[in-house]
């Protein structure tokens, strides 16, 4: 029988989540919902954040039938995971602990780096699941970066420019620290589509941990242990079901770079305001 | 008789407009609304933006006892003005208007450029308002102003960068149409921290019209004419009473940019998701 898995993000940026499940489990169906009228939680409250997430997880899981949930979003896995696990009866996965985990894997040092936005960080989820896995973790908000990557300047000047800000102001406060970082974590589903370029940005030999693909990696070990063929070849495109409660045209229009494929039709809903 | 302003932003960008009217009506008290849980108002469509216009013009109104109310937001003058003056008894004034009204005096050629978010360009306010004035303009959507300015980077080589990106791409396209622009309209909130970078940006002899400034002489124009004894001298600090639905913390850390003096406290409202 063919699973349905959830995805949920603020916005669009969770399609880098998707893709990189759709890779894995050609044969699942998805039902993916961006909540773009009330995007971005980044700069928004644990308590306003746990709300909106919830909504949206019930409504995957009530009205599309997900029997698998996966939180393509930092902020909402930081801030809401246990409001939404507690929310409805299906497993529900997040973004953060598989970064953590393969930043575990990645680091020879044991001192990781993680950008992400403003509520991502502040929530140090990141750090937190780092230290229990033994790791010293650094993080910083790097907010211009969201913004950049939908105006499209992802191999742009100016996105160097305030990349390699950005990643100097990181490595000289983790060597004030005397931490020697070697691996950097991406903590927003929007920078996998920077990920060449910070590759570049990066000093030589630090590895850049994608946490898109590590949740989507965690994903598939946890469902196809439980659900027989969803993994193989593909045998045509998946099924993709997406759901926005604002913005449809900028959805469709846009989200084609981050799900690396035309998102198709994007139905608009209502949460509730 | 003192009257109550009550101003209405999505965030707290509005400020600057605050600023400019405590300047012109000292003795007046004001009641400031930011909707921060529900920004940025920029990337939403018209109903979302009216539904959740009206719902603060109503709480300044019903429950902060405004007797005028000041749109300090452009997009919200651009796409719910019509349906905030049908839902509250006062008068209400937007930012469009004084701007186009201020470029008009200011244009000799005739010819305007208006910069603005994304969704403000795309409802052509700016656009329609200049027109009906006999102005042509050319309208353009610079996404990356407001995150730079609230990033702090207010007089920044990336900024100035991005600027000059932005205004060169607008003046090819003036240029393209055969205009001959000699005026540049602020058309967001946030720019007016932006202004002397921008003043260096832009070819030289063309004026910046600041539509921060020119919506609050517009509204102490009409206050004025109305209400005795509130413009004149400052006595004292003027009476603000600051709410935001969300993010009180980062308001009252940043909008001290914006208000050019300390918030204060802002007390945290519910305006029902």
């Amino acid at each position: 029988m063919t699973p349905t898995i959830g995805v949920f993000d603020s916005g669009f940026g969770g399609l880098t989540v998707l893709r990189a499940l759709v890779e894995r489990l050609p044969h699942a169906e998805f039902a993916f919902i961006g909540d773009t009228a009330r995007l971005p939680y980044g700069s928004k409250s644990r308590r306003t954040i746990a709300r909106y997430a919830v909504q949206s997880a019930q409504f995957l899981v009530q009205e599309q039938g997900a029997e698998y949930l996966v939180i393509a979003c930092n902020t909402a896995s930081a801030l809401a995971l246990d409001a939404i696990q507690e929310a409805v009866p299906v497993p529900v996965l997040g973004v953060i602990e598989p970064g953590a985990q393969a930043a575990q894997a990645a680091s020879h040092s044991g001192d990781v780096l993680v950008i992400a936005t403003d509520a991502t960080v502040q929530s140090h989820a990141y750090a937190a699941a780092c230290h229990a896995r033994g790791l010293r973790a650094l993080e910083k908000a790097c907010p211009l970066l969201v913004p950049l990557v939908e105006e499209g300047w992802t191999d742009h000047p100016v996105t160097a420019e305030v990349a390699r800000i950005y990643l100097d102001e990181l490595n000289a406060a983790a060597a004030a620290e005397g931490l020697q970082p070697d691996t950097l974590v991406l903590g927003c589903t929007h920078y996998p589509l920077l990920r060449p370029l910070l590759e570049r940005t990066v000093p030589p030999g630090m590895r850049v941990i994608d946490s898109a693909e590590s949740a989507a990696e965690a994903a598939a070990g946890l469902i196809n242990g439980r659900a027989a063929g969803v993994a193989g070849e593909p045998s045509g495109p998946a099924k993709i079901r997406c759901f926005a409660t604002d913005s449809v045209e900028k959805f469709e229009r846009l989200g084609s770079r981050f799900l690396g494929r035309p998102v198709g039709h994007v139905e608009l809903i209502d949460l509730g305001g």
